[in-house]
């Protein structure tokens, strides 16, 4: 029986980038070498950090100015570097669940923050609209997608001050306006890699004007200088991003990837409205398309974990919503397929014919 | 022809190990699923960091009261880490190449650092000896095995105050009394998996002594309470270290490593001692059984390029000595072959039948 993987991250990749992965773990370009046993600086992985870098600015767009990075630590670990970075005496937060709470909380240790907005007051089911940014803040953090409500930012924000934006679980599924952002970063293990890399797009002429000494592996200069072959880099998980921007591209790229994420998310937000056993949790205009959180409806709520062994049988896998919100989360990265969306409304469809 | 590896590293693993991760990428143990596609919170994957944990401990005589953390950024974040964690007011530094002297930079970022010793005078050609350790001191760090140049400290140092090693490049290769440690810490990518994570091994009760506020994936109780994982850890970097961990196991361990490397080492140096076209370039006492680094002897420097090119031809791969050492570095690392020092010992011998 074909699976389908709706877990929410480490996810679904392309299989050609995963099987280009395995093979490289074997015999690197048949050199006959493993990628696992090759120096970073080698020329051979030199070639492959450079078209991963090349590959990210020629999908989203990146413009002069801007460089791509790749750092380990996952971007919890960004959480600290950001504002060791740009928070001189004040930033502006827009809390939209707990991963912009945890950034949130790293920036404290830092400097004033101000939280501008948040959707806590409804457990995270819209996304803040209509809030003021404070002009005289160092920049202004966002999330774009909040992989555990299942709420999205679509829109690039016009804002007075720097934006930095969380992009770990909807890089890539849309054209981004990256000249709108001092910096984008996330891990990758969701649209990019397998987990073990993070990604950062800075703009080069925005580092170095906090006054306090950073650590040397907590400036970016350091990274962006070397291009991100400082220290060793994560090898096999970069290798992993590069196969899987060639599969972005080969696709379609961006442009392609945003049409195919609108046609799955249409789908099964179609069914989830229609089938009177499910409702979706997020508020409809700020519903990711990446993250699809819908529960039981009260009066089948002892349904649920027939449902879930339902689905299970039938090969729909990681469908469990996170605890925070309960029921049910189809997550639709990139690699997912319409025919994968497609088996888990049939799967809806042949549980409300059941009951 | 058969390719030996004596690349530095991210360096040779056991084949086993490698083909494992390989399979792994493309379908984990027959569930139909890659474990780069994985959530990291999947109780197959939390076997996997549990048996990694287990074989560090067991395979180093990990005492009661130590933890196994597994964390990103490489051995140059723990360079801020340490200091962040441990230096409250002064801490005592040896010196013993250029990892070191790294180390060494980023603790003055958070006290008064002293360096105890240094062997910079002869371009870290030994190990310092018979240096007085200041006993006001919060801890003592020592890095065990100095890659470029080929020096190793192979004693478990008597120290009236905490030990903190970095054993990036020697770690396994050798029994190690962690009970005279308090944080042992290195890069993966020599002897213990591919590129992408850290092994840390600390003694939880010397954790949160110091007064300062430390971000959250700085500190390691964050990562030492939640079991590594705080947040998505490098799962198949973590993989192949379990799968290298298992070999260890399965060939004798640690001890067997360790018999191996002299073995290795003692092959190696004693034709590097008798052909007199080499000499090595590190005292004898403190000679690296990992790193094993020579030059040509000052008569025949013009042939150095030849050799290179000569050992490469023969399958000798990666032997070229780091640049501020010149000559050749022959790594040794746990899964490098008797036979692959043998043949290395043949085209050494016929080089010299050959000029």
């Amino acid at each position: 029986m074909k699976k389908y993987n709706f877990g929410a991250g480490p996810s679904i990749l392309p299989q050609q980038a995963m099987k280009a992965t395995a093979e490289a773990c074997i015999d690197f370009n048949g050199i006959g070498l493993s990628l696992m046993e090759m120096s970073h600086r080698s020329k051979e992985f030199q070639a492959v950090m450079d078209e991963a870098q090349a590959l990210m600015k020629e999908l989203l767009g990146v413009p002069e100015g801007y460089s791509v990075i790749f750092l380990g630590g996952g971007a919890s670990l960004e959480f600290c570097m950001v504002p060791y970075n740009f928070l001189e005496k004040k930033a502006a937060y827009v809390n939209t669940g707990v991963w912009a709470t945890k950034a949130q909380k790293e920036a404290k240790l830092f400097g004033e923050v101000v939280e501008v907005a948040s959707s806590a007051d409804k457990n995270f089911t819209y996304v803040p609209k209509g809030y003021t940014i404070p002009t005289d803040a160092d920049y202004l953090h966002i999330t774009t997608n909040n992989t555990i409500y299942g709420t999205e930012i679509f829109t690039d924000i016009d804002s007075p001050i720097p934006v930095i934006a969380d992009m770990s679980s909807d890089i890539l599924s849309r054209p981004v306006d990256v000249s709108k952002y001092t910096m984008i970063y996330g891990g990758a293990q969701k649209n990019l890699a397998m987990a073990g890399v993070t990604f950062v797009i800075v703009k080069d002429d925005m580092l170095g004007k906090v006054s306090r000494t950073i650590p040397t592996m907590l400036d970016y200069r350091t990274h962006q200088k070397k291009g991100s072959m400082f220290n060793t880099p994560p090898v096999i998980p970069i290798y992993s991003a590069m196969q899987t921007l060639r599969w972005i591209k080969q696709e379609g790229g961006v442009k392609e990837m945003d049409r195919r994420a609108s046609e799955r998310a249409d789908l099964l937000y179609a069914e989830i409205d229609r089938n009177k056993f499910f409702r979706g949790t997020a508020v409809a205009e700020d519903r990711s398309r990446m993250n699809i959180c819908f529960v039981m409806n009260d009066e089948y709520k002892d349904l649920e974990a027939e449902f879930l062994s339902f689905a299970l049988e039938n090969g729909m896998w990681g469908l469990k919503g996170h605890r925070d919100v309960g029921g049910f989360r189809a997550s639709c990265y990139n690699a997912m397929s319409v025919e994968g969306v497609k088996a888990l409304i049939a799967c809806m469809q042949e549980f409300e014919k059941k009951h």
